[in-house]
Formats: C-alpha cells, sequence, structure tokens
C-alpha cells in the first residue's frame, strides 16, 4: 500500500504528514537528518517505548540518525513540570545541542510534553512526531500545540512550536484499547461536523467497518482529518485571527467536563463529544444553528460507540464550572465560542453568555 | 530632559525602546494597555520590587492597567524552574488571561525569567521589560532572549519572546552597586567593539564622567547601545543566520569562566570582559585580528574600572572547561567564534579550535 501524504502549508516553513504501513521502519527515509549523524531523543511513555520502540530506533539508523529513547510514565500525569524538569536534564546529558532533534512516540500525553521540552530546550530545537493514537493522529500532531497542565488548569504552560513531519503508522492503531480508539473517533467527528459535511456522510455510512479498524480506510480518513485541520492551521498558525478557533468546538464544555470529572479518567474525545453535544443543545435553543444538529451529532457519534451522555456520577460540580470560568479562550471576560450552524461548516459567536453553558453544564450533571 | 526612543525594526512586529527621567511613572502612557483595564503582572525581586515597584504600579494604573505586584528572592537562584513553576500558577491564581501582560521590573535575572515565564503562561502573552541595572538596559532587554538555568547549564531552557516595549531610566542606575555598574559597562564595551568604532573611542574620551553616572549621558550611550543592539537582532531575530552570534563575543570564554568562578560569584559582565581579553589574544595569535586589539580593549575596560585578569582563586578548572565544551554556540560539533578583527567590526569563524580556547582558559586560571 502506498502512503499517503498531507502538507501543511504554514507561512514560514512548510511540513508533511505521512500516512502508511510501516511508516515508523522508513521513518529515516520520510524524515531525514539535515546532516549524517545527527542527534536525537525518542521520547515515548513507557508502553509505547515497549511497542514501537525498536521499530523507530531502527528505522532512524537506517536513515543517518544517531538516536536514543527516552521514556516517561504512561498517563497524564506525565504532562507536567515535574516529568519535564528532569527531561530537559536528560537531553542535555544525552548531549543533545541545538543542531539535534526530538521525536514524540506516542499520543497526545507524550507528543505535549515532548514537544514543549524541545521548543524549549536551548530555545528551541527540531520536533517530529510520530503518533500512535488514534487522537494524536488526527488532532494534537498537527497543529503545533504543546505544553504541559498545572494544578490550576491544562494546558498552562506551553508554546506554538510546529513539527518538522509528522509519521503515522496506522497499523499502531491495532494495539489500542477500545475505549481509546473510540475517543478518538469523536475528533474525527467534530473535523467532519465543523469543516467537511461529506466526511460526516462517508462516516455514518461506513461506521461499522471503521470500528473493525481497517488501516486502508482508517488511513483515509486520518489524511482527510489531517487536512482539514492543517488547512485549518495553515491560516492562524497560533489562533491568532479566530480562525483556528473553530478547531476548539465541543471544547468548552468538554474541557469542564474533563476537570469536573477528573475522580474517573474521562479521556479528552469522550469530553469532546459530550461538550459537542451540549453546545450544540445550546446553540440551536439560542436560535444559532440548524434544529437537526444535536440529533445527528449524537447519532453518528453512538454509531461509532462514542458515549455522549455523562454516564457517571463521580463528578465534581464546582470544579467544573469553575474550569469552565476559567477557560482560556475567554480573552478579556468575553467567551468567543465556536458553533456549527449546520454541519460541515462552524464559525464564532460571542452571542453566547457564559451562564448558558455552565447552567447545561449542570442540566448535564443533574441527569448523570 | 526629552525621551530618547529606539525602534527595533522586526520583521513581525517592531517595538520602542524609550529612554529617559521618569519611564517608569510615564509607563501607562509610554507603554500603553491594548484595551482599558487590561490585567497585567509586573514581577520584580523583592529588592527592585521595593525600589521601583510603586512608582511603576502608579505609572501603569494612570494609564489604565490594572497591574499587581509578584516578587520572587533576588540573586542568579531565582532563575530557575524551581521559581518559574510557583509563578506560572500565581498568574492563574491572580487571574491573567491570554489577553493579559507581563512587566519584567529589574535585572538580567527577573528578565529572563520574566520574560520565560511569559512566552510559555497560556502559549505566550505580552511583555514588557522594565531593566533597572545598565546590564539589562543595554543588552538582555533587547533582543527577546529568555530562559532559566539547569544544573547542567545556564539558560538551557528557554525562548525567544520579544517584549512590547523597553522602559529605561537612567535614574535607576543611581541605587545600582557600583560593582554591578561597572559589570554592565564590559557589556559596552563590547557592542562598540563588535559595531561602533566611534562609540569605542568616545567612551575611552569620557570614561571618568561615565564614572560619575551622569544620567544625561547615560541615556546617550544606552541609546547608542540598544540601537546597535537591535541592529544586530532585527537582521536575525531568532540566531538562525549566525548574524545575530557576533554579540556572543567574549562570551564563549566568558561562560566558562562564569561557571568555573561560581564559588565567587563573578558577575556576567566581568566574566565577559575577562572572555573579551581572552578570545582577542586567541584571534591575534592566529592572525585573526589586528594585533593591537587586545591591549586596546584591556585598557578601555580598566579605565572604566572593569577588571580583566582572574584575580581570584577559587576557579573549578574542571567545570570550566565542561562548560566550555557543553557551549551551546558549538553545533554538532563545530564553534562558530565571534572575532573583532580590528574594533568596531565583528565577524564568524571557524578557525579557532576550541582546544586553543580550552588552553586559554588554563593560562587564565594558572595566572590567577
Amino acid at each position: 500500500v502506498a502512503l499517503r501524504s498531507v502538507v501543511v502549508e504554514l507561512p514560514i516553513r512548510p511540513y508533511t504528514i505521512h500516512i502508511g504501513p510501516r511508516a515508523l521502519a522508513r521513518a529515516g527515509t520520510l524524515a531525514p537528518p539535515s546532516r549524517d549523524g545527527q542527534a536525537a531523543a525518542i521520547v515515548a511513555d513507557e508502553t509505547t517505548g515497549q511497542l514501537f520502540g525498536a521499530e523507530l530506533l531502527a528505522g532512524l539508523r537506517e536513515g543517518g540518525w544517531r538516536p536514543q529513547l527516552v521514556t516517561v510514565p504512561p498517563g497524564e500525569a506525565s504532562k507536567t513540570l515535574g516529568v519535564a524538569g528532569p527531561l530537559w536534564g536528560r537531553l542535555a546529558d544525552l548531549g543533545l545541542d541545538r543542531g539535534s532533534a526530538v521525536f514524540a512516540l506516542g499520543g497526545g500525553v507524550v507528543g505535549d510534553l515532548a514537544g514543549f521540552v524541545a521548543a524549549t530546550y536551548m530555545r528551541g530545537i527540531d520536533f517530529i512526531t510520530v503518533p500512535t493514537t488514534l487522537l494524536a493522529q488526527v488532532d494534537s500532531s498537527v497543529g503545533g500545540k504543546v505544553g504541559v497542565d498545572l494544578p490550576q488548569a491544562k494546558n498552562l504552560v506551553g508554546a506554538f512550536h510546529q513539527p518538522r513531519a509528522v509519521l503515522i503508522d496506522p497499523g499502531t492503531l491495532a494495539s489500542l484499547p477500545e475505549r481509546q480508539f473510540v475517543a478518538g473517533l469523536a475528533e474525527v467527528v467534530k473535523h467532519a461536523a465543523i469543516a467537511d459535511g461529506g466526511l460526516f456522510e462517508d462516516l455514518a455510512r461506513s461506521a461499522e467497518r471503521v470500528l473493525t479498524r481497517d488501516p486502508d480506510l482508517l488511513a483515509g480518513i486520518i489524511a482527510r482529518n489531517c487536512a482539514i485541520k492543517a488547512s485549518v492551521v495553515a491560516r492562524d498558525p497560533e489562533e491568532r485571527t479566530g480562525l483556528r478557533a473553530v478547531l476548539n468546538y465541543g471544547h468548552t464544555i468538554g474541557h469542564a467536563v474533563e476537570r469536573g470529572a477528573a475522580a474517573w479518567g474521562v479521556l479528552h474525545g469522550e469530553a469532546v463529544a459530550v461538550g459537542m453535544v451540549a453546545e450544540s443543545r445550546v446553540a440551536a435553543r439560542l436560535g444559532l444553528s440548524r434544529a437537526d444538529v444535536p440529533e445527528r451529532l449524537r447519532t453518528l457519534l453512538e454509531a461509532l460507540h462514542v458515549p455522549t451522555d455523562v454516564a457517571r456520577s463521580e463528578i465534581d460540580v464546582d470544579l467544573a464550572r469553575r474550569a469552565l470560568k476559567a477557560d482560556k479562550k475567554i480573552v478579556g471576560g468575553t467567551l468567543a465560542l465556536p458553533v456549527v450552524p449546520e454541519l460541515g461548516r462552524a464559525e464564532l459567536t460571542t452571542a453566547v453568555p457564559t451562564d448558558e453553558l455552565v447552567s447545561e453544564v449542570e442540566d448535564l450533571l443533574r441527569q448523570a
């Protein structure tokens, strides 16, 4: 099977996303070193390091890189300053200099952490992502947002650091736990909802086959998703014009749910699915979208086995409310909220009062 | 006395350095908020906060800012992740959002620390510097380099984050300890040596008056220095073309001395003075500069009371040697060293073997 590629047309330096079988084994050819023997650290969590580390190391060596594997504990707790601190020191101990590079091998946590470390090590060195979860492949690997969490908020400390290349092998998804795979589908639905009505319909038609994880079907879906995200990011790389903010569809309530439900460890994609349906209800109620959007969203998500309600009880309502009010998208007190007037198209609005969102979250939680 | 101003012509967003009396009291007018009531944190060390905090707070309030003062302990030890970590959290607790700003009030440590925190808080918020030491006024306040130290090396973690504006009152220098004032003069001499032969001669003529800290004379010198640094930085904002690297004149041996002499707390400017004279000797010996450069440099530095030899004994030679070999300017094993072929002009060369520098450092230390 041939590789698919998507070019992200950034103003300063475009880069390519390579998607297809054996992308890791061919890493050194797809993302060649800038000179023979260029040093690199592969940052992985212990799980992804175990599963894919050897393949990526071999692929990079074959292309002339001098790579070393560095692992961090798996899980969200690694996306913190407590892990970033020693990691910076580790890169120095490995002898990495301004001409070296960092590869992120794993899901969103590893990508965000390794990307932030690369963005700030010696004021920024090369960064290549090798995402191994569906969520990271369709979402966090494109866009250049990197960072770590603080107790006060997620992604509170971070940077924009665009990768030099992205390498995706859909075969890595075979070993992904069902719940994580399905959570990634939530972001796929989000991209379709905000930018591609045709993809939305294709997903509705092929939902069952998607769940079998057919690598070729997935490669096509991942490529379309990367193209959607890339085109939005290319128009607004550092989230300045507001154009890029449509990617945050579902994330306002989603983040609040994520914070409030920290006790039961909701996944990001699961929270975004809940957020999209809840935000679409608010938008429909206020006359900002077609009336059928919430139901069509919910139907597709459920066909893909993505839960759309908060079916757990251990949610801290106060925490969710505070998270909503501390949202980064609120600039100077006003919230610019992405809405989907009809499936396949999104826009930003300031017409939704924060209180409407807070009360929607409270309703959600009352039902739970 | 009127204000002087120097515009730094950066490709994306130029900014202005305002130099003159009462620059702090007029801060809110010179650097107005982007909207009325914009929130800001003034980061200062306890000493500068005490000396100048009230004046800056009042100046900012008068211009429509909503500023709050946050202090950190004085000294180099604050330029670390251990201080940056709580500072990020503090900004969140103060309610700063993506539309807020950080002012750095103090010397290089506060500027580097606060700048790094601003560069990474919510992926980057506005940053304004109010340097109160001569070194910071003529050097670190221009250029956008921010960061913190790690045990492995200085500035190992950092970013490029250009300020929105720089506010300099030469009157703040009246309270500066003699040793710090004089160390700042070392960078003034460096700028003259690499870019302005006329300034070099002016300094030689007016050395005695410079030492009286006449505010108007200093305002003129600071403005010329900012203009030199600004013109270099504007041609290479993120140190990519090598053009900017000439600013590191004296810094290769300087940093090594700084690390090796950590026990007696050498100041950055003192180390750079030692480094300039030592590097100029190496360059003259290798035929890369006029023979009179080392002596003329030494004469001017001494006229300005800047020590040019390592007249202390507690230097760790191994530490200095290791620091030299770990230098960030070494990319892929090759050192691009700035040299001054004649006073007023600098260029980069790869013709100086690292070993020559190491043996020069060893000679220096043997004499000490």
